[in-house]
């Protein structure tokens, strides 16, 4: 089975610790890499936790505060640097571009790629990414400036052939991707193989959802329903409610009773305050309503 | 004596490695804070190297490249949450302004301070600042983009009182801010003790010299002579001759070629291309030359 990984580059908030960078995370589904947000230091982590970024073309913004997006430019510019060509696509709020422009044109000017933008409205629930093997839909989150999480999708895959039953057979190659399909097989003497005993069924696709930064709010549970991993972002524990209802950030409680209400295979929290000195109470905290709870931590990677 | 101190925040150069961020040092000299230069994670390095940034109010930016200005958008934002009130005045190239607005507004628009841009004509050798205690002065440099080096030089200090003379001749406080300009002093029976009874000669004014990046360039000798420290960049060693052509960099025995000529007290190289592991060959390499050489490292301090 074809590994779907999340790495997170960074799980700090607004201001960074000795620890947590600003937000980033890199999702690796169907041998594609997306990148999800992009905080300052973003390409120091890149470097840090030893990843290669060659099969990256797509980036993801949720939204346009500093610790979101700051680490754009110099990640942009240092991949020009090592040698990149392919064109690098940024789906983003539409006022990124006016943000980030000067500074892409000054360090990237003479570079042989593009960076282009793909605006999208984050107050729309909306398919803004689609390929052959995977699919991005907009979750519209609530904060304090418009800000929308991401749904990754894997679109549905092919069954898996029985070798054994191929070669018994002596299936010849170019039959085979009907069988995927679902067809059955006429042997040469007339034999009917029906296609259940080729195959067995395919791996249900994977989904993953990020939801950073966005107070609590219900109104995402469709969309994020029985995902197989969550991340939702956890600012603060819940004693800190006057924090909470002021800045539009959600405590790890809320983050799991999203999880909780929306039947998800597994919760990631992260985004912690710089307030605290460790993610333990939020683990803590989490896990008394949704067990499945994980501490995103700079540098950790969770299989999905 | 009051301490001048600097702190490599960063010391590596275009890419950052596991070890080595964007470039930015932090100087202080009078009690007073400079920043110079502000690459990306400037303010991460911050909070790692535990610094308080009470006493910055100064931001020099050598050139216009990202890995020496790309901090400064998410520093002085970070800023701003945590509470700062007081202006930030950042001395660069008149393009700078331009390359950072569109995100200082959308970021810092509604904090209560400004952030003023004093621009410079980065081919000129000028005072661009300057106040009771020190002095900045540009030194032009040879690099692809218009860059300059600064020079940091304490004002004239004043002479020590001898506590044990101002205490056997019952000298009123009154009196003493003159005896520290160079008065003698009358006492009450009109005995004149000469101001040499009264006080040690002031300590000579420090002097710090930054130069990043840049290619070999005599002709800064002249106005960095004899400084205290020098800080040179030395992005290759000498064998890499061509790229050191190429980029106008510098190599570690240049750095200390500089050195030797200009008569300064002390040399720390940096800004290290990536591709080295290590920077021990840049120190043999510049120990040959000029023997009193020190590495920069991210985090490292030198008392000046």
């Amino acid at each position: 089975m074809e590994e779907v990984k999340l790495t997170i580059l960074g799980c700090g908030s607004a201001l960074p610790t000795k620890k947590n960078f600003h937000t980033s995370q890199l999702l690796e589904m169907r041998n594609k890499q997306f990148l999800i947000d992009c905080g300052e230091g973003t390409q120091i982590r890149i470097r840090q936790f030893n990843i290669k970024t060659n099969r990256l073309k797509h980036i993801f913004i949720s939204h346009l505060h500093g610790d979101h997006c700051f680490g754009l430019p110099g990640l942009i510019s240092s991949l020009g640097m090592m040698g990149r060509t392919a064109d690098i696509e940024i789906h983003a709020h539409p006022d990124l571009e006016k943000l980030i422009a000067p500074q892409i044109a000054y360090s990237c000017g003479d570079f042989p790629f593009k960076v282009n933008f793909h605006p999208f409205n984050p107050r729309k629930c909306a398919v803004i990414y689609e390929d052959k093997s995977v699919k991005v839909t907009t979750i519209p989150l609530k904060h304090r400036v418009p800000t929308c999480g991401f749904l990754f999708e894997e679109q549905p895959k092919s069954p898996h052939l029985l070798r054994s039953m191929i070669d018994a057979y002596e299936i010849p190659i170019r039959a085979l991707a009907e069988i995927k399909e679902g067809a059955d097989y006429v042997t040469p003497d007339d034999e009917i193989v029906p296609n259940n005993r080729l195959t067995t069924p395919a791996d249900p696709p994977k989904r993953f959802a990020y939801c950073s930064d966005t107070a609590y709010n219900e109104k995402i549970i469709p969309i994020i329903e029985g995902v197989d991993c969550l991340y939702h972002e956890s600012t603060f524990l819940e004693e800190d409610v006057v924090r909470i209802k002021k800045t539009l950030h959600s405590s790890a409680k809320q983050a799991a009773l999203i999880a909780q209400k929306a039947h998800v295979g597994k919760l990631i929290i992260g985004h912690y305050s710089a307030r605290y000195k460790t993610n333990v109470p939020f683990v803590t905290e989490a896990k008394s309503i949704f067990f499945n709870t994980f501490p995103g931590e700079d540098g950790s990677s969770f299989l999905i």
